[in-house]
């Protein structure tokens, strides 16, 4: 027996949609993932959570933008080394351009970290929502 | 003019393959994206990166198992919240289940975090690798 199967690992619980929504309202990056030509591509987003649906802003002349009639995913996830154990959730849907006027006035905007021309806001509805936490073993 | 289109934001740097590398060897864990029948998927993976190829264990019995012939993504990141920069590295190509034996005897192996049996040693060859560095406005 290899020394590596003898490892001692943290246990996997699946968790619900409330602490998935929880969690999602929780941090402000996340990562969306989308097919082009050649494949899945993941890439870092400021975003938002407003309860139901995800919001991010990119660039009307990006890769993304060309991308986002189609089915994605996006994800987030947290982690601690100290005693390997963490969380991650992902929210699978499609992606629409919406207007900013769509959005109550009173609600939250992304906002992303890069300067630039980020005028298009994303909205990711959700068609299913799952997490796992790794607890320490 | 929106109070949100004021906003400064860092400026967006393109990393070459050699920084790329040294950022994929500089953390433990990572996410692989594949696609399902419903669109892409993205989990987070526990990998090392021996210089050239992404390492991670799955269980033989997963969903992500299934979906290792195509072609896959592979994307860690890095945030810091207080100076709002960070910097993101995405590799794509193929994943291929390959033998334990056919590491050298020395060479690092991956150590999945949860319990359970992740038997399945899984190999990411890049056919790109492409990153980028978000500075401090």
């Amino acid at each position: 027996m290899r020394l590596d199967q003898l490892w001692a690992g943290g246990r996997l619980h699946e968790l619900d949609r409330d602490e998935c929504a929880e969690l999602l309202a929780s941090t402000r990056i996340g990562r969306i993932a989308y097919n082009d030509a050649d494949g899945p591509v993941v890439l870092p987003v400021n975003y938002i959570f407003d309860g139901q649906t995800v919001l991010f802003r990119t660039s009307p002349y990006g890769d993304l933008a060309r991308h986002l009639a189609e089915v994605v995913a996006f994800q987030v996830d947290g982690f601690d080394d100290f005693t390997e154990s963490g969380w991650s959730v992902l929210v699978r849907g499609r992606a629409a351009v919406i207007d900013h006027g769509d959005l109550p006035g009173w609600s939250p905007r992304p906002h992303p970290w890069p300067e630039g021309v980020d005028q298009l806001l994303v909205q990711v509805r959700p068609r299913s929502i799952a997490g796992r936490r790794l607890f320490p073993s």
